[in-house]
């Protein structure tokens, strides 16, 4: 049907070729640094080589012309055929390990293998890790191998239609029927529907569900049920279970969030978890002691969304930097040729930065990750000490990480102009995927006014002479000086600078609050009322902890490590991360730092010369994430640089264009065109 | 299949009647001004009610679920069965006007009839608009009513795969072959493939192309010649035409924008549109006499982006706040009850400086058409001094409206929370549909480096002492000044103090560009370095002219035709507008001007107090942007704000829900459960 026929080149665009040939690192150094070992490297390649071999035409965008219906179906059909794959090459490569399989499922592989996402995540991941966390060893060993099997599919039913965050707000109930010995459940009303549980549409025939425990009458708090849905054999829904999906979002198409509702539902005793609270066949209740395990999780899952936004971040980052050493638009002389429009110095300042930010969580993550396991290990020895800083901290990064990284990549998408609404671009579908995590697992408001209040609390002690933890141990060096210090430009000026900002910004929610409370206001009203700048503060104390982590990082001890080229490109990433964050919290920084118009144009040329620094080195760069083709699954982004052809290629899939005429021509355009209207 | 039926109550959800009861203004009154007439608002109700009557149940959602393939051939009987509707209506309310038909297909109505957007937008507007525009008489009379009554469809096809901003770079040629008295089109190469016109995938039977024109082998420039595409009774594409759809896109799903390669393509020479340049017969060419017109079109083009913008804008804030007038969650005292979460003062920053927002580019849109009015006047007499002046507004505008809105609408979804992430909501729709404008006519960064070049032209003359035009008239004030007089606080000190910075900013991007150029740098490598600074200074210089006319429209006369009571509130929206405007300009305006800990103090107080002030009004002042529901198509934003069981209803609507099991169960998922995994 067309004028040219198997059009992608099985060459290189020779502008990405000289770009690669430019760089002045080695970019397997990098690649390796980035994936943060050689044997993860290898081990990543040889999960890609095999899990992306022979995989159908077009299978990164055929599911987008699909009907929703479709395209779940299509999805189950990825899945099912991928996790076997997973599962021999988790037991090959690396035996007893969770990386491949199921962690496969949840990864940078994860997104080119199922690009819509699929429903089995919400399975792998939480409902499996809730039973044996949370589970009694009887129950772990009953539960633990089907699930991990995947003999039985399951989901995390928390949330409901009017109740999210404030999990103490939840209306499903579970009442104790001593008699029987079981539990019944009921979904009170239509507000207390299960909503947003990942395959409870039409996948899963297990829920955990999370509900208000009453024994004879009396609340027991909020407990987990595990609650079979459907019949093992039929899929049926089983009697007293109103369950189906949610409908279509914004992202992650095929991730089959559902809906559930219960009508004395009864399930065994033995189904709710015990490993901490316990009701025992008479309907005696033990309270849980304070687990402080859980807040270990949060940590946990809090890294892991800083790991997949970051990824997403980059990988954006990647296409748009691609496109932009390929693209030529609009002279620079009047009538000159159109340059590469990575030339432009707008373009970079789009593309740049966000390479930046990426590397900067990348490296924060790496932090926490050290931290927790550190924190793991102190935990299995009774100390709990660093708990609540971690808490802190992982919120201020999952909050800044998301904010940062979605808002980033939605620039890097119109960095690409018209060709990035494309959805074969695949940014379009990056974002929505990464933007989820602005709400699941804290809305990052929330998050933002819990560290803030942590903050207030904190400089209380502070002010009152006690002890501190060490993530706020810059308040003293702060509050220590008069004044700023003259601006010297450096990386630590830049760390300190931050630093004495978030420590006024802190001071002043603080004293607005005591205003206030003051005034007569009580602390709920008093802290609303102060719910901008305890938010201002808590976001200023994330981003200093970025800052002087990533100078830590990357000039600290581990620098040695690293050849002299990888570490000069690296600081100038680190440079242009940080005049970039001074750049763009200017407004706050200047209220407390009397900067000269020398320092502020300083810092503007600083950021030029940054960006001038990296452009040579830009396209290599995104080469050492070493992103597969499949994972990027972008006709402006692949390695190659084919950006034509390929956008080519992408319409010519479209289903629409297997036929000349459409239905619609006949029944309701030709009329049209007929009726003289 | 549900516990549940028919669940969506008749009535208004409490919470909303409360607020609706609470506003101190009258929302008619408020209807009325902002459809800037009475007679308008009345003819915007009669058209919703005729249009949006006996619409199919499911009307709004339908599409969504539907394969690619089917959601166009909805969208063209859509279209098809609203024309003739339209196009009485027209008649019968406003005989001759344009503003129903075809005005209502590019419209808010529009937005209401086809929620996936529609194929004809760039037929009724473009195709029609360039014949009646460009065409000779004989042309405008052959090819005008053929268009208008829709007897062909058309398309505009100008941009390439490779070329896009940079008309002058397209390579589609049209040699002139004297002996037949025919032009002769062909595509060169992929990259010169038309590649984005609306309607031109298989809708369209005739393209606007713009070509190369080549008489002898010379070259004569850029010229529109009209191609027929597809047979007028078959719809099969004609010889030589190799015409689809480009594929799916992030938003506008059904605009069917297409791809088309011309090979040896004949037409007559009088398809050439020859209004201004001239082909004749034997091939002698007359060149265009520089046309100062397509300056007004352009103008006219970008006021109704921001129209278009600011309605979504606006439709996005009123679904935020009726959402959050009934959502409840996270009380504010330890142990109290869930409050609407209007009521958290994080809440209310992210709505009503969005709602603030949306009304001050109305009003700017409304002083750029009275000035639109004016020039057209003059042009028409021969005067062109304002077009200039006009040109640099009206790009100002687009780029900052579209840049505000679009941003606007994401964090307006966000501030939904979960729910924000379902279709139904329609957030992410809208934000979609809006954010196409941030790269069509004219890409933002492309726009605003060139007013920053306008503006350190204009820079240059000044301190030349020549006269400027009065959208540069703050210059001089600005730069009598020492230093900025003490911050009073008042309306003028902020719009003078952004017209400061504006100045300033100016003045800095102008002598760094000087400098490069000192330092032997060429003009366009200067321009390019001082991209940023450009970039930066050219949107101070919108702001300062968004806020300016903001101030003016509702503290000038024109306030003398409002009630008390609704000045009052506008004045509250003004307020909030401006004193957000400043904090968010803080880097630049804190460069420039000294403000005290106690000014900052102070205009944080004044966000947060007009905040507080606005609250009680919030609904009602959404009430009276007359959305009707249709327009909306939002479960969380129906004007009886039934959010829960409008959403359970949207999920039921899901076509997954009308089954129990899905295919898949057994043919993929129960065998992955039965394999022991």
């Amino acid at each position: 049907m067309s004028h040219i026929k198997n059009i992608i080149p099985t060459t290189v665009n020779p502008d990405l070729q000289k770009e690669r040939s430019a760089a002045t690192f080695d970019v397997e150094e990098l690649a390796v640094w980035f994936q943060r070992s050689a044997e993860k490297l290898k081990t990543k390649r040889e999960v890609e080589r095999v899990v992306f071999a022979n995989l159908e035409d077009g299978y990164g965008l055929n599911h987008e012309y699909m009907s929703h219906e479709d395209l779940y179906n299509s999805s189950v059909k990825k899945v099912a055929e991928a996790a076997p794959k997973l599962k021999a090459l988790q037991k090959k490569l690396n035996p007893g390990g969770k990386d491949i399989w199921p962690g496969g499922l949840i990864s940078e592989i994860g997104n080119g293998l199922f690009p819509a996402n699929h429903p089995l995540a919400t399975h792998t991941s939480m409902f499996v890790d809730v039973i044996n966390g949370q589970g009694t060893p009887e129950q772990v060993a009953k539960w633990g191998p089907l699930a991990e099997n995947c003999n039985i599919i399951g989901t995390y039913a928390q949330t409901e239609l009017a109740h999210g965050t404030n999990v103490r707000g939840i209306e499903t109930r579970a009442d104790y029927d001593i008699r029987a010995g079981e539990f019944v459940l009921n979904t009170p009303n239509l507000e207390a529907y299960k909503w947003w549980p990942g395959g409870l549409g039409h996948t899963a025939n297990h829920a955990m569900v999370v509900a208000q425990l009453y024994i004879s009458g009396k609340h027991k708090g909020v407990q987990m049920f595990i609650v079979p849905l459907r019949h093992p054999e039929t899929h049926l829904p089983l009697p007293g279970i109103d369950v189906g999906e949610i409908g279509k979002k914004l992202g992650m198409a095929s991730v089959n969030q559902g809906f559930l509702g219960l009508k004395n539902v009864r399930i065994p005793r033995e189904n709710m978890l015990m490993k901490f609270a316990k009701v025992d066949r008479d309907g005696k209740f033990t309270a849980s002691p304070v687990s402080r395990v859980n807040y270990l999780t949060m940590v946990y899952t809090r890294c892991l969304i800083v790991e997949l936004n970051t990824q997403l971040l980059l990988g954006a980052a990647t296409i748009a930097t691609r496109y932009s050493a390929v693209r030529r638009q609009s002279p620079i002389e009047p009538n000159g040729p159109e340059p590469q429009i990575i030339d432009h110095v707008t373009q970079r300042l789009k593309l740049f930065p966000e390479i930046a930010t990426g590397i900067a969580y990348h490296q924060a993550a790496e932090y926490m990750w050290e931290l927790y396991d550190q924190t793991v290990l102190d935990a299995n020895n009774g100390k709990f000490e660093r708990l609540p800083d971690m808490h802190v901290l992982s919120c201020a990064l999952k909050v800044l990480c998301s904010t940062d990284g979605c808002a980033g990549i939605e620039r890097l998408r119109l960095s690409t102009g018209g060709h990035g609404y494309h959805i074969a671009a695949n940014l379009s579908n990056m974002y929505g995927n990464a933007v989820a995590s602005y709400t699941y697992e804290g809305e990052n408001t929330v998050l933002l006014l819990q560290i803030g209040r942590a903050l207030v609390k904190t400089w209380n002690n502070f002010t009152q002479g006690k002890g501190v933890s060490s993530s706020y141990a810059y308040f003293e060096p702060s509050m220590s000086l008069k004044e700023f210090p003259k601006w010297d430009n450096s990386w630590q000026c830049i760390v300190k600078a931050l630093q004495y900002t978030a420590t006024h910004k802190t001071r002043i929610a603080f004293e607005n609050l005591s205003e206030r409370i003051a005034a007569g206001q009580s602390q709920g009203q008093a802290a609303n009322n102060t719910g901008i700048e305890l938010t201002r503060a808590a976001e200023l104390h994330g981003r200093q902890f970025v800052c002087q982590t990533f100078v830590e990082q990357i000039t600290g001890p581990k620098a040695q490590k690293r050849s002299k080229a990888l570490n000069e490109v690296l600081e100038n990433v680190l440079e242009m991360f940080l005049v970039q964050t001074v750049l763009n919290n200017l407004s706050d920084i200047l209220r407390f730092i009397n900067l000269t118009d020398e320092d502020l144009r300083s810092l503007q040329k600083r950021l030029e010369q940054s960006l001038e620094k990296f452009r040579p080195n830009a396209v290599a760069f995104c080469d050492g994430f070493d992103f597969h083709d499949r994972v990027l699954n972008s006709v402006l982004g692949s390695y190659d640089g084919n950006i034509y052809p390929r956008l080519f290629d992408a319409a010519k899939r479209s289903t629409m264009n297997q036929k000349h005429v459409q239905k619609s021509f006949e029944t309701h355009l030709k009329p049209l065109m007929k009726s003289n209207l």
